[in-house]
């Protein structure tokens, strides 16, 4: 059987890969949800057509979402996880002995379940017990909180369908809010290759800069992503994500695929294009 | 009209693109020779099927192959190109006054023709009359070469067709030979993603170390590339490309829109997982 599943990454141009077989396919209030099992990613998670993580490389966005902030200050202790429904940012946290609470809020229930039934590998540790799911908007959890978090992640969808309200300014200035003095803000941030995707990636620029002191990207290669090209958001109300990186973090022994710290320090070293691109968010 | 190419990254996964019209499509002694225009990339290049450019991202793959090693010895009179019959890699060298002569070998002249004719974006600096083309194997021409380059760039295809013998111990060994004693190599290095890729990667590694005492590897993002995450090789008879870089590079004004001397330290911190390869080579 011939069987393979194409995501658009433009409308004139297009990755596929060829599948086994469909494990779920499901609708919830907010968006469709597929799961395959592919022959060279492993198992993917699909959201409205798009690839959320596979098996594969999922380790490389997970990895850079929640160690980077992590090394930069080791006196994190309370966390907010905004969507992650697969529970692969929160499987990263908690290997870290010092993070007391991980407040995760996901939209889409039937994300979760979905991930739990079929993406062990992600969703293993959602049920550590400092670990607490909410089954709501982040928009609206997230705008009754101050000055409550170390670390707050925005691991959501594209800026596009249920994931539209993270990427706005007023949901950035709550999560400002939300944070303690010392707080880090990290996001995914989108690419900056095709031009709508830069587009995006620019927009949500302008307005994390419009709210934080400190507001940098960083890049990560993340080849089932379009363009390969990933970047993320880094910002805080005054920690800088190179000068301020603590050096304790090698002394924890973390075993990681993807992160190290020589790579902390490069990963913010951006291209002449994309840097321009942000200047001229 | 609905017209695609499609390259294979692997045998499960594949990188398909609209395209406007097929250029021109030749076959010479060595390759078939394809060039199309896209819809998202401009003018692609494309060898035995396999793309080699785009007008939209080559600049990424040859900024990095050229003004790297030109950052950390800028007393880089003397440059041997091997491949690169697009003219990329001696566009970004023809930019250096301080260097005197580019000896480009290109096996194939067909390759240079067309490109010429079509591909003016890489071709324009050919005829610089710094810029001496032999149409010959790279491999034999550099065996005769003692003590004679500053620098060699190794822009070849795939180990495997017309660019197989450019992944040889021995042409390597030639290379050491040709270079003066403060000697840069560089080579295009694959990508550590796919695992035929990453086998192709580590054998050049393994072979390169084995000839040169500094042997390092270098990254950048490459969209219309496998994977996206592409690999360079840097090695000398001494240099060191992060210690040693010179503090001129920027003062020369030199316009790039990948390359900066932050990104130079930065794209040496690769991944653990491409690390670990690499150590197991």
């Amino acid at each position: 059987m011939d069987l393979w599943f194409t995501e658009y990454h433009t409308e004139n141009a297009r990755f596929s890969f060829k599948i086994d077989k469909q494990v779920v396919s499901l609708k919830s209030e907010f968006q469709r949800i597929d799961v395959f099992d592919s022959y060279d990613f492993g198992r993917v998670l699909v959201l409205d057509g798009f690839i959320m993580l596979t098996e594969k490389d999922e380790f490389i966005y997970h990895e850079m979402m929640t160690h980077l902030p992590m090394a930069v200050n080791p006196e994190i202790h309370d966390v907010l996880v905004i969507g992650a429904g697969d529970g692969g940012a929160v499987r990263e946290l908690t290997r870290y002995d010092s993070i007391k609470r991980i407040d995760m809020v996901e939209i889409d229930k039937l994300v979760v379940d979905v991930c739990r039934e079929y993406l062990p590998q992600t969703s293993c540790k959602l049920d550590d017990p400092r670990v607490h799911i909410y089954f709501e908007d982040g928009i609206k959890f997230v705008k009754e909180k101050n000055n409550e978090y170390d670390l707050i992640i925005v691991d959501s969808t594209d800026p596009f369908g249920p994931g539209e309200s993270l990427f706005t300014e007023e949901f950035y200035r709550n999560c400002f809010k939300a944070l303690k003095s010392t707080g880090i803000m990290v996001n995914q941030h989108e690419s900056p290759y095709y031009p709508n995707d830069a587009l995006a990636m620019q927009d949500a620029h302008k307005k994390i800069k419009s709210v934080f002191p400190v507001a940098l990207v960083y890049q990560a290669h993340i080849p089932t992503y379009p363009s390969g090209h990933w970047l993320f958001g880094f910002a805080s109300k005054g920690l800088d994500p190179v000068a301020d990186l603590s050096t304790s973090w090698d002394s924890l022994g973390l075993k990681t695929k993807y992160y190290n710290t020589d790579l902390h320090k490069g990963c913010f070293a951006l291209p002449n294009y994309v840097k321009e691109l942000l200047r001229n968010a």
